[in-house]
């Protein structure tokens, strides 16, 4: 359903877990991070109004997961540390075409996978996991990562026509894969 | 009690006024510059947890208002355009200092004067409107203006000592207002 090339590499989810504070602290970012980019698509395609307003609801939902991983991590007594570059996101859009509309089309097939391979990456926290307040945390947040995939979609295809959004999606799935599987096993949601 | 060295300038309100459709265009980019500033303050101290919590509900809250009035641009059948240089804010952090860690003073009582101006300039908003839709929207607003001034204010406060932001405060505010004394009549929240 998430058409995701590949699974995280095995053992991630066990470094992930061995440093829950950092793996915390990177997610909020990664929270912080979603919100933004929302405000910068709004930025880039002011007049897409049926955008604006799924990517204004989009960064209300994404701080609303931030106040609550902060939350998290306050009951930890853990401070917020500066984020770190996100090699992951980073890879994924040195694959984006810079030119409109594509540019458009490619945001939102990245934005999609990011929630896709987030998705992911919290079901394999929540099968790690004993059980506990932050297994319910992530419980609680991995079907909006879900919604969001979906969303990003569907917003591609009000702009970009079903066939052009499927084909790029491939195209980007079968790229992420090869970025995930040289992924380190890191404390990250992405890494 | 919000502290601010001038009025705006006669005539602002009717030229606002006049074209209700750009106004509120720009008081949308407003609203989203603020949540945009917000998440920018969290990146720079990540480590200040008061500051990170409530630069987050701020956001959240400025994120409801650029909901708001998103609507009430749909519901006049306008898109939003692309935003365009607010050379008020411009000219305020021109005089901002830029080491550390007065870099943070300067950026807290910009954020509480640019809330001042708005809490202002909406109550000249209020009293020209006959009544209405619009005039219950900046209604609502209104307040949360002159409680963010506040906050700003007290956030401050937090980090430095009172006199440290009194000082400041007093010198910024001179430097708003002949900024403010300088601005076109336009449809604009700042300007």
């Amino acid at each position: 359903m998430l058409r995701l090339k590949c699974e995280s590499n095995a053992g991630w989810a066990a470094a992930a877990l061995a440093d829950l504070d950092a793996l915390l602290i990177d997610h909020v970012h990664c929270e912080k991070k979603a919100a933004s980019t929302a405000l910068s698509l709004i930025n880039r395609y002011p007049e897409k109004t049926l955008l604006v307003e799924q990517m204004i609801a989009h960064a209300q939902e994404e701080l609303e997961h931030f106040a609550l991983v902060m939350a998290c991590l306050k009951e930890r007594g853990v401070a917020l540390r500066r984020d770190s570059a996100d090699s992951y996101v980073n890879r994924l859009l040195d694959h984006a075409r810079r030119d409109e509309p594509l540019r458009l089309l490619d945001a939102l097939i990245v934005a999609a996978l990011i929630e896709a391979r987030s998705c992911e990456r919290f079901q394999l926290l929540i099968d790690a996991l004993p059980g506990g307040a932050l297994r319910d945390l992530f419980d609680g947040l991995m079907p909006s990562e879900a919604r969001h995939f979906a969303m990003f979609l569907s917003l591609a295809r009000e702009y970009f026509s079903p066939d052009e959004v499927e084909k790029r999606l491939e195209e980007y799935a079968v790229i992420e894969a090869d970025i995930v599987r040289t992924l380190p096993n890191e404390p990250r949601m992405h890494g």
